[in-house]
């Protein structure tokens, strides 16, 4: 193990995480909020402690492999979130530091389940920050250190692999680096879009800003106390199209930047990612229709909360959790599928639920004519056995790691729907799940051992399962 | 697709239950209910009428392959459930078809999980007819062909693997024929024994040979609309005891007659099987120790519940939806944890488990070094490649499965607690869940759709899964 690197790493994402408190510092004098000032410099100064003595000096070997690479991810995302959480417990805003720890973890994994029963109570320069957390860890971390500082000897490549979603990492151009660039611009380029959006639609900047964030990272933490809905339709609208716009694949608009719309429009996983939002949607409008007047109203509503789901952002537009059955069942199965590979969204993703089909197909096959081969395939190439395998593989993890949170949550006495949901709005990085931790609840009464569980949860979410697990392997320790 | 030899086989089944309805008939005398006797002797005659005319002719090739193996074993877990419902629907005792159906599925599938209100209302050779399909079920009807009939060409080895339970059929001896014998001679002796303890314990003929056929089928239905709770704790103990015997797999008893018993105590799937057993016991028990007077009285109720729920058969000696979340949490897991393979326990099985957990290990090991190669082993032997991807695709089908019966009966809107455990308890076997499928609780209040689903997904965790799509898949019934 190249400790050494790790460790330089891991400084440079404390320095980052150093100045990206600057904007929510000039919040806090912009608003006047001078008693929240010294909690976000305490914090920046301890980050700069800890972090400029790491950079100092490179290390002369720079290279990493891929276990190098996962710890490094993985402690990254532990780190930004201990040092993130700071601001939060040291102004008073968050009095509890296992809350902060939680309430910062939702951020940076981009889930946006919450603690706090009344977020306007919340300084601005805070309410910033949380919403900031969102957009860093939307593309990740790592992906933007990568993009800014040249790192050689694989690490960029492992670091990518690392903390990227989906079964394969797709590179749109050979270089690396240049490919974290790329995908850093048209995120940077998509979330300005939205702001200014939204001021169009009349909404101020601090709103419009915190809330692309929210929807940029598919993170979900809202700035009010009833989330989105009593934003107008034109905004629920926008936020409609850019979770959407934020679920997809960053390839999908690298190839249509670069003129190749129909090899975009024909790739499996963005056709299966429509296919699933406009069938889902369409039966939760037809089975809520009682609900709202008229049928566009009861379509927005349902668009949006759908798009809110499978992109686990996890904002609301209405109290989903009084819907019909079936509605709730949709969208909890949604919680599972999850946005697309490489987008900025969680949960299983589109593609893996589709070679996970496309496996099931091979293995009928098989089982009728056990001398068969059936090859599988994606955007007419084949899927390299070792992708279909740990697509396969990683599902079974996800159960095995889902058990193990549900039993330690169950301690706590709740009910089996809140306690189902709440962990599956967590690993998937959604925010809210049904009844007690429905769109009007939060994970406030949780224990402190069971807020521990979904902070572990939502990293493991948020880096899909091996960053998180090779922290624990004795293994990765043994010299 | 040998049509001749599918049908020969059908007709064989249609006789086998036939004969198998006699004992019921007896009881009907026995008991002095002329009224059921009609039922009975038609549903006889219906078998006779398609079965006999099937078998008169063997046909000249008796050859079969995979794709015809798993195409008979589904078609006569169907046909055996049309039929075996007959009696009760005749009768007149469960006077809507579907539930009749729900019912003998249930039953032979050993399941549990029932639709009747009160079924101390039935007729006594009803009653033994219903337990009698659960003992039919726990070993095979099919199991039971290869074992009396002479079939060749690859027939019977197709139908004992597309039958038996778990990741990978165990051969005892080399001929499938033999194997199939050893394993009948063990399941009829076991079930003997208990019935002899049973009439030692004070109980009657028919409440001794109903439960044992109960236990022995891992089924779990009672006889009592108390089910097992007004037992003595002699009765009690003994049912829990040969509840964890018959989730054993059958090799374990033929390794130890064959005085090889140090070979079936290093069973890594026997060793883990006990320690879940004994570890989930003892957790409920601590938490639940203020329901019951006394330790003793606690750690019965806990044994016999967890050796209830892990062999998915299904009694119950106290109304554990009461417990707290955490052990009904246990309970919960070890509904999908199962029995062993090769036992007549339901669920995804322990060693299906065991291997998941191992291919994480692997996973965990590839993704730190890329390169590296990693084995998995069980009872220190390599698992074939196959067998590990099979067993994961397994759990991957199992959660698609799950997903969309889930979806499908949840537009009865009943909440999801009960939906949610209802799919579980029927996938798996098991027969009560939770809330309003509870032990007090029953299937009744759902609609004909949603207990057809119920008893689709009844035979598709019986039958493991493939048997059941290769029915749907197209390709199957091509030329």
């Amino acid at each position: 193990m190249n400790i050494r690197m790790i460790l330089y790493t891991l400084g440079w994402v404390l320095n980052i995480e150093a100045i990206a408190l600057l904007p929510a510092l000039a919040c806090a004098f912009i608003y006047g909020e001078l008693a929240t000032v010294p909690a976000i410099v305490i914090t920046i100064v301890l980050c700069a402690l800890f972090g400029v003595p790491l950079i100092i000096k490179a290390p002369k070997n720079k290279g990493m492999y891929a276990k190098e690479g996962l710890v490094t991810v993985a402690l990254s995302w532990v780190v930004i979130s201990i040092f993130g959480a700071l601001p939060f417990f040291i102004s008073g805003a968050i009095p509890n530091y296992a809350d902060a720890f939680f309430e910062t973890v939702s951020g940076f994994t981009t889930t946006g389940a919450s603690i706090l029963r009344d977020i306007e109570a919340l300084p601005k320069a805070l309410i910033f920050w949380r919403s900031f957390t969102h957009w860093m860890g939307g593309m990740g971390v790592l992906v933007f250190l990568v993009a800014i500082l040249p790192l050689s000897g694989g690490s960029n490549l492992y670091l990518i692999k690392a903390e990227s979603t989906g079964p394969a990492v797709s590179k749109i151009v050979p270089k690396v680096r240049q490919t974290a660039k790329i995908f850093y611009s048209i995120y940077i380029s998509l979330t300005l879009i939205e702001v200014v959006l939204l001021l169009l639609g009349g909404m101020n900047l601090f709103e419009s800003l915190t809330l692309s964030f929210g929807t940029a990272g598919t993170g979900g933490f809202g700035i009010l106390n009833s989330g989105a809905s009593t934003y107008s339709p034109y905004v629920q609208i926008v936020i409609t199209v850019f979770m959407l716009i934020f679920g997809v694949d960053f390839s999908f608009y690298y190839l249509i930047l670069t003129k190749r719309l129909k090899n975009a429009l024909s790739s499996d996983e963005f056709r299966a990612y429509i296919a699933i939002v406009c069938v889902s949607a369409l039966t939760i409008a037809v089975n809520c229709r009682h609900l709202f007047e008229g049928f566009g109203e009861t379509l927005r509503h349902s668009f949006f909360q759908v798009a809110s789901i499978i992109t686990t952002t996890g904002y609301m537009t209405t109290d989903f959790d009084l819907w019909p059955e079936l509605s709730k069942v949709i969208l909890f199965i949604l919680m599972f599928v999850g946005a697309c590979a490489g987008s900025t969204g969680g949960g299983i993703k589109v593609s893996r639920i589709l070679i996970l089909l496309k496996s099931i197909g091979k293995e009928i096959k098989v089982a009728a004519n056990p001398k068969s081969t059936v090859k599988i395939t994606m955007n007419k190439r084949l899927v390299e056995h070792e992708t279909v395998r740990a697509v396969n593989v990683y599902i079974g993890t996800l159960a095995i790691i889902f058990t193990a949170s549900l039993l330690v949550i169950s301690i706590d006495n709740m009910d089996f729907t809140t306690n189902f949901t709440a962990v599956a709005a967590t690993v998937n990085n959604i925010g809210p799940g049904f009844a007690g931790v429905g769109p009007t609840r939060n994970f406030a009464d949780y224990s402190v051992l069971s807020k521990l569980v979904f902070s572990l949860d939502m990293l493991i979410g948020r880096l899909e399962i091996y960053p998180m697990l090779m922290l624990f392997a004795p293994r990765t320790w043994k010299k």
